[in-house]
């Protein structure tokens, strides 16, 4: 049992002042007697929130964080990030998925949806980090129905390969411009089958929107319905180009959105998300990072702020996506997104938990705890993680500083080796 | 004299491996001997980067930091800040400045340019904390003749006052809807004769500057170079809405512009300011937070990366604003733009200096040190922090713990007592 003594607890309800327990993996008391406990934190002058759920990233390039900025998307992609990617390999991604989790981990997230080469790596590094994800199997088919088969087979295999580790796994299906409505309408049938998820990129650019359109005849969402591509099962990142009509038929459907505010920032989508209509029809709105190549953090603290101060301003309207409303797309509505109960601080909820300590300046004064995380907050406040009832970040280190140097002097090397300036 | 041994030192020419001494207020030597020192500081896995110069902010309002967000400006105003700045005092601005202070401090910024009511408070606060500072005297005439008597006055007392304390000093105008071009001209002769600077909020909104043009017939930047407002003593915050000609001007009188990025889309002012043209005439471009109320924090790598990816996402051109630029807009500019000979690592130049710790995940790899401080950097990685040659921070404390949470503390009472919830 771990007690969490003298804290501030967000809960639904409000900051609860007083003690939390955990009793294996779950939230069991908030509010109660302090009680003899194996292990015992000290929340005074510290906050307990949810952890963040991270709906849409690629971990391992973290490898590639600050390689190549500021540069024309396709010359970024050709030149730079294609030529590294070609020389990946299974050590490369574990340590780079690594990096990732710590990195993660330590700014306060606890689930990851994750879209890469080497899905086993990817699961194994997940497994070892103590954190939370969904791994894809992600795949391509250049309109070449040989492609296709033989990239349907690797992507089975490698999902019955991960089925060992403790993650979620998903079927990723790349977008409409890198996979035909067939491999589409396959990967649908299989996730069904297999009961996985889907990871999925959808409407990032207008580019994307307007060449379907010329090539089908009609909107994105309309085709992917048609195919019975839409479903609870889909996690669809970026969703920033869509219609009325599409984010109707997202919302009954039940799939759930990733925004991700600071790569479409950096990456130039042109428009910022369609928060209020998606509000407006139910959409599940989740946030997330999207990799390190585009962002250049996995920070969901930094990603909240700046989801709220895109849609205040590319909107115009300041009223926008709330503190309260930002905070939760980044935690309830990514733990409802995978079906798993945690997201809020809650008797009965999976121990997910973040302490955050308020003994920072960004922290002060209390005026409003969930305003503070969102626009004031950075990841320097984060002090505990609790995943699934374990203790994996204590005083804003991950399992011991030996274990962080570690993986960061292995990232490294892998890095350089991938650069070649080994 | 202080030695930082063994570190990572971001020079102009690049980065040097090796030792770096400070004596007195300067910087003495880079890559020379480690030699006998009463400070020695250990700068292995860490980087030695300039301090960061915060060019517009209104240092007390962390006071009302998350206070009241995601509201419409002139309700936000009416309702919330207006009503608790009536009942500001000196005490209150003393200790919201302290805090503001510690938070600047703790995340790299050596100094800051502020705007707020009782200056004399903010320039014992700053003084004390042992951070730069430009301390404005701001005043209104609200196009009332007798006002502008009165309040010029006070200003020219305030600055008189403040002429004790190791501050540099600033006549605040506040802006064209605020003061009359009278009062304006009057500032500018002030300037002159005391030879200090000029703090103002320029063109933040499209009303200001339509609102100008109705009633003047003319440009902003036009009217104000005609009645000799425009200098090198200026400090023009917020600039947003500009047009070519006015940014020629600009240039040509050597006026600094202070961009505020996270405040300019929290509040939505509807465009971004127009970096590449400021560029191509020569305007000297620094960095700024604003007050912590529409930030909400005080943080300048945060705020670099609002900077770079707003201009990227605004104009639709992922190469604007490189990492480069805005680092030195962060750093280099800011130092200039007040006369100091700081804002980067070089022989000679004042010891103004942040030791950054690589060892965080969200530094790693090491493929570029000025990408990762702006797009990747959380405040979490400042270890030590240099100003005019003495150290303020150290392992990421302001002084010692006790010393942070006095100031925490104090500022918490005096946030209750404004806002009636003691």
């Amino acid at each position: 049992m771990i007690l969490i003594k003298n804290a501030k607890i967000l809960t639904p309800k409000g900051i609860v002042e007083g003690n939390l327990k955990v009793e294996g993996k779950k939230i069991s008391e908030i509010g109660g007697k302090a009680v003899k406990s194996d292990v015992v934190i000290d929340g005074s002058r510290k906050a307990v929130i949810p952890g963040f759920f991270n709906t849409h990233t690629h971990a391992a390039m973290t490898l590639f964080r600050s390689y190549a900025d500021d540069m024309q998307l396709h010359e970024w992609l050709e030149k730079k990030i294609w030529p590294l990617e070609a020389k990946l390999d299974d050590k490369a991604v574990y340590w780079g998925t690594k990096l990732a989790c710590v990195e993660m981990l330590k700014s306060g997230t606890v689930f990851f949806n994750d879209m890469y080469f080497f899905p086993e790596a990817i699961a194994r590094a997940a497994e070892e980090c103590g954190i939370r994800a969904c791994v894809s199997a992600a795949f391509f088919d250049f309109f070449n129905p040989d492609l296709l088969e033989l990239n349907l087979k690797n992507a089975v295999k490698s999902l019955r390969e991960i089925e060992k580790y403790d993650v979620l796994r998903a079927i990723g299906p790349h977008a409409v411009y890198t996979v035909s409505l067939d491999g589409l309408r396959r990967a649908a049938e299989i996730a069904e089958e297999m009961d996985i998820f889907m990871h999925f990129h959808l409407a990032e650019t207008e580019k994307e929107v307007l060449d379907f359109k010329k090539q089908h005849g009609k909107l994105i969402v309309q085709a992917l319905d048609e195919i019975g591509f839409l479903s609870k099962r889909l996690i669809a990142a970026h969703s920033v180009w869509l219609e009325d009509a599409e984010i109707e038929i997202l919302a009954k459907k039940g799939v759930s959105v990733a925004h991700c505010p600071a790569s479409n920032m950096k990456l130039c989508v042109g428009k910022a998300i369609r928060y209020e209509a998606m509000k407006r029809a139910g959409v599940n709105f989740t946030l997330a990072t999207d990799g390190a190549a585009s962002n250049n953090n996995l920070d969901m603290l930094e990603e909240m702020k700046f989801a709220a101060l895109l849609q205040k301003f590319h909107h115009s309207n300041p009223t926008l996506l709330k503190a309260e409303e930002v905070f939760e797309a980044a935690t309830l509505n990514g733990a409802k997104a995978f079906g798993i109960k945690s997201g809020v601080i809650k008797e009965g909820y999976e121990a997910d938990i973040v302490l955050v300590d308020l003994a920072k300046p960004y922290m002060q004064p209390e005026h409003s705890l969930i305003a503070n995380l969102v626009y004031a907050a950075s990841s320097g406040c984060v002090d505990t993680v609790i995943v699934k009832g374990e203790v994996v970040v204590e005083g804003g280190v991950f399992r011991s500083e030996e274990e962080e140097l570690k993986i960061i002097e292995k990232a490294n090397e892998v890095a350089k080796r991938l650069t070649g300036s080994a």
